[in-house]
């Protein structure tokens, strides 16, 4: 189903090239969540998006670990403290895992973190499409979400991500709600080179 | 400025999800490749939507080295013999190089390649928006590639990216040709765990 997107964002920081797709634009990670539930349909809808990501031989390095209704909580337990304040209200939480060889000789896979971060972008992007919000986390806990999803040495976790509806940043602690707002960029002569 | 998109592509191996976004569905990583030239404003567009992907403490560790008319030959020659034969043919040539560290800590950025995947990821969704295919490629020669870009230890080199205008099929190699079409992808089930 489509989401309703009732927030309001200020994008000023935001000075694009204005071919750009507006939708990569206004693309952002807020840490106002509206709890709201999602069916397992939205679901398979929007990890399904991620499998599109192209791969280093189409290894498809990319795995992730969702939570239910019934671990939730743990999920939570999961993150740092300080991610937990504001991804307690997210409809579903999830963890990045990427397997570090290729299937098809053992050998190690160089580019499986980029290849899962090319997922991640296309579950953040399919998540826009249908009126969600999403926002990766760094500050996870990641020798205990190792330990509690039982992963071998062939697997590493990355990132956390939270994924619901965005709302008002009043429903922030206020130190929060203060930067609660679509980040800005460097500028294009700081990344790109010729 | 936008490109006619003229090829077809078979998708009957792709078995999406009904509700994801098909511009995700429908974008692939040809070979075939017809020659047409960017201006350097195509250019700024497409780099530009790689700036708005999210990283880790808004780090940004993405850095795009472009070929320009004059160094198109060189960039050629750092990809591996196997991906000149048809990478030879597009717009542009691109390496993918990630920042190591933290700027405002030194510190290992254990994101930097994961985060660089979701920028390429961008990049590759503007290209198909303006109507350009992007084909990424680890077949590279890294380490003529450092040398050739004065990279320094913070930096290194993850992946090539070709940028341009598919052809038909029938412009390849045979051996080439014949495997022309968008690949398929793992069963959900094997990417996802609740």
């Amino acid at each position: 189903m489509t989401f309703e997107d009732n927030i309001s964002a200020d994008f000023s920081a935001r000075d694009a090239d204005a071919g750009v797709d507006p939708r990569l634009v206004t693309r952002w990670s807020p840490r106002a969540f509206k709890k709201v539930s999602l069916s397992d349909s939205d679901l398979v809808t929007l990890f399904d998006a991620a499998r599109w990501a192209p791969s280093c031989q189409n290894a498809q390095p990319w795995r992730f670990y969702v939570s239910t209704e019934d671990s939730f909580d743990q999920y939570l337990s999961l993150l740092v403290e300080g991610n937990q304040v504001w991804a307690k209200n997210a409809s579903v939480l999830c963890f990045v895992v990427v397997k570090k060889t290729f299937e098809h000789n053992g050998k190690a896979n160089g580019f499986a973190e980029f290849d899962a971060g090319a997922a991640w972008m296309a579950l953040a992007m399919q998540a826009r499409h249908m009126g969600l919000y999403t926002h990766a986390m760094g500050g996870i806990k990641a020798a205990e979400i190792t330990q509690a999803l039982a992963l071998d040495d062939d697997h590493k976790v990355v990132c956390g991500i939270a994924i619901g509806m965005a709302a008002d940043a009043s429903a922030l602690p206020a130190e929060l709600a203060a930067r609660e707002k679509p980040t800005p960029r460097k500028a294009l002569a700081d990344i790109v080179f010729r």
